[in-house]
């Protein structure tokens, strides 16, 4: 039987949460409901185990993990009952380039990190990155900072035989995949796009960091859609939401003889469900490439993410 | 230089209308706006003449067919500009199988019978196509009536190295395409699907002829959106719509940790036109193929039709 | 202390399942969230027992009310907890015209007769406004079935002192409240309306019933929207709905200068609970109303109905 | 017969172009479509004169006006055929406090000024006001910026027996009525608000204004919208929306027994004609208030502004 995949896990944010939270779902009720790819090189969703978390804020360090996801401004709902303890209490993580070695030795067990701290700290993403390659670890960045996009940094790891999967994940059904999906199927029909335009609405605290520094997201989700006159609006932190996102899309385009075609779309998710349905592929893929031996970027990461390597910063 | 396309079109109603206008703008324009493929086998939308026409209605019967396009009940604005005559004189068509030899003769110069009629007469389309089979003629059907599922009259035209092409055209860019496709990212980024429906909303004397007699396309319908839990609510005959289409669709599914994700959408397009920018392809298509001997259904046109040969009457 | 209004209710369908479920939710939690009208004439929404049941289901008739709301094809979700046995056990109702005085004996102790069956059988509703007039008793008529619009009826329930309220409840906040309410400050703000459209979808037994005989409805909806150019689609039965209701609503009007003015709306609510937050009102009104003496139409119920005396059958 | 009203105008944008189109276009045709009151006091839409103009920009200064009010960045499109020269050439307006007397001494000839210039520069709007009362003129602020809310100021309007029409013009058709009416529609209707948001998107310099300066005109749809759980999304200038305005609203209620209610809209506008089809009837209630010798803030104005004297600052 095939070993479970060890992760360690920077950030105890939302995202953390929903996917610790399914793991424990699914593991409990052998549902397969939302369940992208059953297994991943013989792993199932509920074969991952969280080996070592990270944060920075004082309710989270120092508490066992499946207290820590509850902790505000955390507001993933309960997503099915009650958890026991997880036995993984979360250290306190870095907040600069200083601690790498630390980190590094924290990790000795893990085989993947997944960085999932909010966006907008690029040097911290590579000081992980630089403490996960140093423990011989596989590194999954799911910000918008750019690491795998880090030409250098990628080649250490394909040197090192250690993956680097980012940046930027696609969410599992968001925005940016049903968006580009439909401009993909306009182009494929022959319609000529006049005018679009995408808002995104949400009431995380991830989403409340966006607003106050949106131009990466900005320019993670250019990436993401292509060349083409879409507009995207400036976001909206409404807290209300909690952790559901809403966008509202529009298309206009002309089909034969010029006539007017109108689109327009409602998309509510719950967002961080969105990311790790995700990050749990993701961190599979990088496991089964470490074990295997595969450095570097793995193709087959390309569709869960919006800024791969070679787009731009 | 390659000669033009000749193209016998059975029916004069919206879709004729749209087809011929836009051909006449697009040669007068030069503009590519809305046109799905530029060129087929050497053929551009504008490098296809018709060379007869066939209708039942008294305001169209005897009429150029460039004035009797705007008879009413057909309701396509004028889509640019003035039309000179066409000098096609509009015949009377077929009520029933009686007559087929008639037709047949005055398919003579045709390469291509393009059968744009109302559905729910498959005994009037199958003589139609008849005709066109002892007339040497390409035969595209763009209606719900069984023709090309007619696997005995499918296997005449591959003996006769004619193509056949149908059944019920999916639009360029239509409700069923777009609803097809969004269930298919869904699939694709393993949501589980909850439920679905899809409300259809036009102003045609085709979609009224659809209202009252629902159940052909319901089931081509149903053939384009394969199997699962989706609903497809009565057509509404909104009169005021005139030559516009407005569907609305709601998708609801369950993602990771079986968290809910909603789709609603408002598709709104100029119907006949939607149909006229894929009939441009089948006509060519079927040129290209009877050019070169291709009898049967070509898979190439497999794209553009909701019920091809093997699915469900 | 006030004395409690005493109903018997015909019908035990989703709108009697919502109605009593939300009166023993209310009196348990005595929360407001939802309620018009605290108060009518000292009488809240827990003051009120209902002491006799009419249906014709034997899957209803012969249990106690509490169980028989959940019989299918009911479809209310249970709506906050476990209902102890009512003590009023479900009577076989009427099916024509015979029987009156049967019913007429049962309705001894009530105050208010609630109509609440299918529209669609006016023989039937006036058999119960007979008999609830021979037992003493006032009349609520919420189907669109005519009864307070029989002017006849009408005159001898004013003569007897009994109020007689109807017909067509307009739901708390249903389709037409909406609907009416957005033409109606469109003509205050001076705007010219274009065209409207009115999409209704639901999944409760009483929409199948109202898909196959949709016409009653049509005209009900009509008297509530008033003149002009507002088109009603087919209504759609959609199962898996359950007791939700969505409607899509469309207004084009133009604007200062003939300027294009669009508004759409999608409306998704719990049906029977929008019929059952009027039915606590128009029960205590015709209860206060009764007490006073005063026969006849209340004028007060009249934002409730969609079709009062005078408007079209 | 009546003389026609003399209205200067400050601003030479959309606002002031959708209003000077549209009077000519009702003159020309006599249609009425879109117009909110035929007639106040006598005065038809199309009694209004244009007597004087200021503006700023390089681009409109010195121009004729009915050539400056299709200046860039103005983008109303051409609302019904040319218009002939006006006589009246656009002046240069004022941009602080100096200038005040030259401003009134070029009043002279009018009985109103419409103050249409952007929001955000309080200083520059009171300056136009001081202007207009010493030349003995009425006032009509639509803008965001306190005028009419400045008590002082508003009681000398009121002892010179001038009215002082303000602040900030409620569409004729706008984002703050429909969210209003369906908010105050929801509360008549007994139904408790659990949350609701507004989307502002537009295309217009008024809208690119707003965005980099959002908070007096937040400030003022909060006036507008009353109390309660209302958030109001960043405003997004989107430049390919021209001069048309779109709104995505959504309202999330509880009615009977809790249940869920759903309200989701989509508004589209051509912005300036809203703000034209209001300011004809200031404009017009002024003139009517002056010449009667009524000073001070007419009370039939409430209904066209947002923030009118007492509201927030």
């Amino acid at each position: 039987m095939i070993e479970n995949a060890r992760v360690a896990v920077i950030g105890v944010g939302n995202n953390t949460s929903a996917l610790v939270q399914g793991m424990n779902l699914y593991r409990r009720t052998g549902s397969l409901a939302g369940v992208h790819r059953p297994e991943i090189g013989g792993l199932t969703v509920g074969d991952v185990d969280v080996v070592a978390a990270f944060a920075l804020s004082g309710a989270k360090v120092g508490k066992d993990l499946h207290e820590a996801i509850f902790a505000p401004p955390n507001n993933v709902p309960r997503l099915g009952g009650d958890l026991a303890p997880s036995g993984v209490v979360v250290r306190r993580g870095l907040t600069d380039a200083s601690g790498i070695e630390e980190v590094a030795a924290a990790l000795a067990g893990a085989e993947v990190v997944l960085y999932s701290a909010p966006s907008g700290r690029p040097e911290v993403a590579r000081a992980y990155a630089e403490a996960a390659l140093r423990a011989g670890v596989a590194f999954v960045n799911t910000t918008a900072d750019p690491v795998a996009r880090d030409a250098a940094l990628l080649r250490r790891y394909e040197e090192a035989g250690l993956p680097l999967i980012g940046d930027d994940l696609a969410s599992q059904f968001g925005v940016s995949v049903v968006h580009g999906t439909l401009l993909r199927l306009l182009e494929e029909r022959g319609l000529t796009l006049t005018s679009s335009y995408q808002v995104n609405l949400g009431g995380t605290e991830d989403f409340r960091n966006l607003v106050a520094n949106p131009e990466s997201k900005k320019q993670s989700k250019r990436n993401a859609l292509g060349a083409g006159p879409v507009e995207i609006a400036p976001l909206g932190y409404l807290p209300h939401l909690g952790s559901q996102k809403i966008a509202h899309l529009n298309i206009e385009a002309q089909g034969w003889a010029g006539t007017a075609v109108s689109l327009d779309v409602r998309l509510r998710v719950d967002d961080p469900s969105g990311a790790a349905g995700v990050n749990i592929d993701l961190v599979r893929l990088a496991a089964v490439a470490r074990r295997a031996g595969r450095g570097g970027w793995p193709a087959e990461a390309a569709a869960h993410l919006k800024s791969p390597p070679g787009t731009a910063v």
